[in-house]
């Protein structure tokens, strides 16, 4: 088994995953918000690149129907219903709804690997569910970190460590690219101080500093919603299990 | 004292290091031949893009006077006198020339800083000499990580590492981007097991398999050579310390 993980969104524009498994990391928030938007009755979610895709596409739906969420510079768009904030992704919003997102980076490590043989979201809250799949498709697997800005992010990197730490057990002989060995030695020194870690990376503080504390508290939970969403036509759905 | 980390030589081309201090890093295995170089009387080194450049620029220059050196996919390059590997820079083949480089990473990483206040190359030879020339400038700190063919390399994440580590003492209040934050810890994860690292790096295993194990011992020894190469119009040449 090859992994390969991609430092930003950006860094994964071109690469062909035709024949790879590949795993969309955006810890804080896009891919900890999508799955917990799934965990709490969505239908699916549909992630557009842009406020006005979200806008356009949306045109003529039931009212009922759906929800427009997502951010730009982490803060909530107009006339969206819901922001990034997974804790605003409650039942009462979310169930039997479509989720239109579009937000800065995670959406775009979605779209970057739309060709890929399978695609999911990951995040803290479902890592090892998602590992467990990945080991059962048996394929190569790419994990794309979101990134912050084009930039490199700790959150994502940790993240994606805990994939590389779970998959490359004794009894599955793997061929690491340099950031994945990175990341995995990061996520082993992280484990069990997700909140420091948090706290050390310029996302977070600036989610600090924005009021969101308790969303990196609640980001940080290791396995709270093992469940894997899969990518299907252009949206996100949960996979029977 | 901001200290940003950049992953690959490409990810810095555009940035604007104006009233930056700039370490370019390329431990295996440029930045480490450049030192070498230096260090055994080399006049200074000419760093080029390309191999036909090297040859061009040194046309009629007398045949004593330089050396070029340099590679591409590790190997050398036809008509020119070394190739990549520090231990052929001994001071009988540099010792009062010219060295003209032309390499795939290393180059291009300090090629993506010209414009910097300072530029300087840097290696685990002469890491901790690299840091106290940039805590006596005072300012702002790029590094820059050649990275391998536009890609994380593990051993130049590790050697930032070391520069942030020593850079960020309690005594200087620092901000340190995620990949400066990541290449800290990696260090202090890596410290005193260097040859395990190289073993690591898909970089180093590759130049294991063409069978330059001893260059990997050499690149791996810390302060070996406490010297600081210094961009003037061009070239790198030994500050006067």
């Amino acid at each position: 088994m090859r992994i390969d993980v991609y430092p930003t969104a950006g860094s994964a524009v071109g690469a062909d995953f035709a024949s790879w498994a590949v795993a969309a990391i955006d810890v804080l928030r896009a891919t900890s918000t999508m799955v917990t938007a799934l965990a709490h009755g969505a239908v699916d979610i549909l992630p557009v690149a842009t406020p006005a895709e979200a806008r356009t596409l949306s045109r003529g739906w039931p009212a009922a129907s759906y929800v427009l969420g997502g951010e730009r510079g982490a803060l909530a768009l107009p006339g969206f219903h819901l922001g990034n904030s997974p804790r605003e992704y409650t039942p009462v919003q979310v169930a039997g709804r479509r989720v239109v997102m579009t937000t800065t980076n995670g959406t775009q490590a979605l779209l970057a690997a739309q060709g890929a043989a399978s695609l999911t979201a990951a995040c803290f809250l479902n890592g090892r569910a998602v590992t467990r799949d990945l080991l059962r498709q048996g394929r190569d697997v790419a994990i794309i970190c979101a990134g912050t800005h084009g930039q490199f992010d700790l959150v994502d990197a940790v993240c994606a460590g805990l994939i590389v730490d779970s998959l490359a057990g004794p009894q599955v002989p793997t061929e690491i690219n340099d950031l994945g060995v990175a990341a995995r030695d990061l996520y082993l020194g992280y484990r069990g101080r997700l909140a420091e870690l948090m706290q050390q990376s310029r996302h977070g503080q600036r989610l600090l500093a924005l009021g969101f504390a308790d969303d990196l508290v609640y980001c940080a939970q290791e396995d709270a919603l093992p469940l894997v969403p899969h990518w299907e036509a252009g949206r996100l759905v949960v996979s029977p299990s």
